[in-house]
């Protein structure tokens, strides 16, 4: 057991699956913590955001461990964790949060002040997040075990449901998150820009949250086809019909009630020609123009401090051209930032067991093996409408 | 056109189709208004608290014209009306309000300051809540029409779902009401107290809040055999088994997250011998222990001032028996009153016109004409898992 | 240092100062816990909820250690504490609560579901509260110390403001809490039933919230002056005049935006020979008479489930007579339970640091020693308008 | 009593009383209207915002009659009004807002959809706000007056405070809406960028809701002298100490809970240099780096769809050079918009009334006469640390 194996980022466009040592009870200061827990990972999850490591549009250093969206079993219990014994099956929210600090008490999870001593916020096998080893592995230790981790109450009712439920530890929690601030309620008309695995989740949740019409947008074919199969009305945004218009066609008003950004920093424009390139303000200002007044806009995607490969020096800072007097003209808020997965993750994972919600179809879900992984993350960079789960110890195959 | 016919209280247990005077711009103390229109009533429903009325568990007057679920077609508008033309269709909120007094303006337009001048809060047809003329009726006035009305936007489309749009004046509302005071959204585990109208949309609510499971209780087999009928689950109080054993039976945990009371002050007890009985505050003291510590407790069921049929000198002043200590111990809230139909009904609207809400088939609406009124008060007394809807013109018969 | 003495009940109307154990790192059923601290304790209150206890109104054992209002200075250290160190000197909720459970994640602290097998929530020194060793004493240990302690940023300034600060532990987070939940905010007009700490801490937090004017009613008339004197408006229910007579005097309206119970369960009748008995439902009821429609009931005032020495068979149990129709008329709602102290401890003492709140001279503090403890309740027991806080070690003597 | 003079924006930097025409019951379009009154105005003030466009920063047309901050006497009433009569004191909120529409009826009478037709939202005497005629005038006529004007219940009281009570209008709910929407609240530490008259009365607001301590911030130095005699710390941006170091000299943090921008699209660099020049997302991006995580920002000041007169072109469409992925990093959330004052106006009055407030104090107010008011607008212009009131009947001089 004192082996394993993980997906590691070697250079721009190049992941590779190497052996990395067995999990140790450190943090990554390199001090001993009786808190943690060791997981057997049973499912563990390709994500957009690691994507943006992989193309080189963040510092991620040679040799870091991928994976933040981990589901596993508890196989080694720290000292002081009270909870927990090994056989639980639980979910790690991609947060690492230390449930002792005041933004952690105050449910804000997302920006934890104590696990990275770079900035507030950590997770799991990103750059700038703490330096904490990620998931895409056999095995990872996970701190604070008690606080962070959603136990499932049945396991074996659980593995019939892994698919759905692996995707509480990030992409569900987040489009939750982006549709909850945006303001979503019963009767709401909601767009969604973006019909990549967290567009979609987004999408569902408006669902789950009674929207009345959901409307996905993007700019790549094959994911509208997919977002229609799975029940939403969607615009082609590499057409040149504006998206207001398009809107229109749906709801007979060029307005929606919600608005969520599930593209981020890496947008392209509008329009047959816009659409060829980037334009990573694109996505805001568009939906301050389709956003009614007093609506809000959530943003779960990702907006950057630092991007060594965006188009011009200002980008490269993380700083955009926002048409901010059309916002305010029309009263909107913009609500920013990492998901705090545990404010719903307990719920969502609820709707899955009653059965309210597919997020497994919705998404795409296809289940790879560890081996499978750098295949993975090249077919998801190239558009594919899916959401790659990885097996490391082939649980779901089985 | 100057004729009119109503439905008219005349004794306990006793309702008649009668001529009433064609509705005039005038209010109930006779003071001509401006900002009123007046109906062609297309569905006017029969309401579980009118029952209590007609029961004679209110001081209710003799002549009084019924009716406060109202939905129209506008065929007169006062001067000052700006919003509304002929020929609109429009629902009925069933509170009457003012729109421009402290509560109004905060949404809390179940107890405007100016439409009744005894205590906060009117509604039409109804004892003690202003003197307003009910809608039970083929022509009915209201007030403040900019304010209370909501015109649906496309007449024939409402036409098609007028059985779901007419619960828009009242039951909808009302349960959604007793969910969102409850604190139901995505995820909840909720249990309703009674199976009647309010009952079932209240579940039906808390499903489109996202609830993952959705428990009623009831005494009355048959109104449970329809909530299951449409996907609840259901327990039976005139069982002996306990209401928390119950519960534990579905849900493998004896509480819920949120509770909410659609029975009212003509509470029955529970188990065999209880529910042949009434017991005001059984319901009341039932939920506060199987909810949850935290949880809150939505009480859309009517609770009264005076009830001169009361069981006991302390509840004929509207006093109960109430274990607040245990909710104390609970950390419980409870959110009582009148809804305020206007903060909900666009919404539930759209829900409707989406087909994201089925809620004429999840209540049992049952279509009658004006003359099989008192008929339709009769079965409903009896228990019938029926919602009955009038349709005075035989609009819908059409 | 392994000695240890504290204020122990041994019968109704006893307390005396006995050697007790030195803390250990045990919780009660035992157990070795590694995340507690043991505090020196600098200052610790008399309750008027340890008065119930000693009144003989509850089941509370002889031999209890009480005391549930800690200050105090770490002095050992659990090996699982990552965030205190020796020296720091620290507030502590009155609420034990593990930071790990559902309740305890969503701030609902006053419920935790785990420090506590009987039921949900814990104290220190508190009949059925979990078994937590009270703090009245020289020494206290405190569990999940990481996650409930409040470190004060500068040892120095928090001492030449302890009286003030020693509130953190209960009563102003108490008052506060019944103030947040009845919803007061700027320019609300604001009743407190009670003029006792709890009361006088409601009122004071009543301003810090921005009310326009508070009034402060009891039967209590050297209370009432001292409300008087700190800028309370005051009624007294002493008096015939009703209360609604008595508010309308004051602000030419007989109703207030906002209503707080801190009084509970051992509530006297109003009038002059009202006051004189007890009479458990009349804070309740009359403050559903003097709030507005739509009014919000703050009740952080203690209800039981149990009253050994209660007037009538229903309240043995903690069922009052509620006349809970009248509330639903006027669409209130009522919020009970133990305040989630660590909700609002941190902001209350930041306002205390930065000098917006003077709540020692409001609530009348006065220092005593340990071996004062028993008159300081008795004096308290008599009515005396004070909060007594105990010095065990002579710190603020000196 | 036909007669009427008032403000008018003849051109850049030029604004002259002349005679006007005497208000009639007639809308923007021409159309009758019932529902108004004529107010005999007693106070009305220069904004900060009419100065944008007595600077030529915005598209207003010569002729212009200015003034959206009104208080006055009701001297006519039409038809439909039903809670006014001649002679009742009342403030003017400067959104006009109809009330019946759905962002009214939501609280958001900021933008209310039925009162200009170009865009939502409407105001008196503002470009781009519907046409509706200002009020720095002898005599204005205020719609929905019903629904838009708040009565002070005692005249004559009301008087003796009218310096204060004249902040109602407009600056007083309009920093209060930016403390509210930027979290503050007790305990909170808050800076406010800008010393002018809004920035006070934000500062004001966050020490009613209960704030710890208020930061205020210029490159003004006669303003920061008025605020630190008003009893705000101060930070000056014309030094080149940065923001956060000024910050953390206070509090000794460099970051605060809650940040307010009082200063909007017109804003200077920081720094000795920087000061000199416009930089209209120095604000914005400087409260990204002092606002703490998880934090919230309040932006009242005005930012503007179109503007002549900015720096670049991007300016000119209202399209700034935000570092949003900072503010993503920190999870912060942006709140835009015109203030819906009706939300506020009733508390704020009440806050006054019982002398918890002294507005007029803290802002500087200085009363003057209508031919007085182009001085006031250049003297207000040149940075005086005042707020001038116009007292168009000598109602106040008497």
């Amino acid at each position: 057991m004192a082996e394993n194996r993980g997906v590691v980022y070697v250079a721009h466009g190049r992941v590779e699956v190497q052996s990395i040592p067995f999990p140790k009870f450190d943090n990554p200061q390199g001090r001993k913590i009786e808190h943690g827990v060791i997981l057997k990972v049973v499912t563990t999850n390709i994500c957009g955001s690691d994507q943006h490591m992989v193309r080189g549009r963040t510092t991620a250093p040679s040799g870091l461990v991928l994976g933040h969206e981990i589901t596993g079993e508890v196989i080694e219990v720290g000292k002081d964790v009270e909870t927990l014994k090994k056989g639980d099956l639980v979910s790690v929210p991609f947060n690492v949060a230390c449930g002792r600090c005041r933004t952690c008490k105050e449910q804000h999870t997302g920006v934890c002040l104590s696990v990275n001593p770079a900035r507030a916020g950590g997770a799991y096998g990103y750059v700038d997040m703490g330096g904490w080893i990620g998931g895409q592995a056999e095995y990872v230790m996970v701190p604070y075990a008690d606080f962070n981790l959603l136990r499932f109450p049945d396991k074996d009712k659980a593995m019939e449901k892994i698919t759905d439920l692996t995707c509480l530890s990030d992409i569900l929690p987040t489009g939750f998150h982006g549709a909850v601030t945006a303001g979503v309620g019963p009767g709401s008309t909601v767009y969604v820009a973006g019909a990549g695995p967290v567009g979609l989740a987004a999408g569902a949740s408006a669902r789950l949250l009674g929207a009345a019409v959901v409307i996905v947008g993007d700019v790549n074919s094959t994911r509208l086809q997919h977002a229609r199969s799975v029940g939403f009305e969607t615009v082609d945004l590499s057409q040149d019909a504006t998206l207001a218009d398009q809107i229109a066609a749906i709801l007979g008003d060029s307005e929606v009630d919600c608005a969520i950004d599930c593209v981020g920093f890496e947008a392209r424009g509008h329009g047959h020609s816009g659409s060829q390139v980037e334009a990573p303000a694109t996505v805001l200002n568009s939906l301050m123009e389709i956003t009614r007044a007093a609506g809000r806009i959530g943003i779960p995607g990702l907006y950057v401090t630092d991007d060594p490969g965006a188009v011009d020096t200002a980008a490269k800072r993380g700083s955009l051209s926002i048409r901010l007097g059309l916002g305010w003209a029309k009263s909107h808020s913009l609500h920013t930032g990492q998901t705090p997965v545990m404010k719903y993750n307990r719920q969502l994972m609820q709707a899955i067991l009653w059965d309210r919600l597919h997020i497994a179809d919705i998404v795409g879900v296809q289940v790879i093996s560890l081996d499978q992984a750098p295949g993975g993350y090249g077919e998801f960079d190239a558009g594919a409408p899916k959401k790659f789960v990885i097996d490391p110890h082939g649980a779901l195959a089985a």
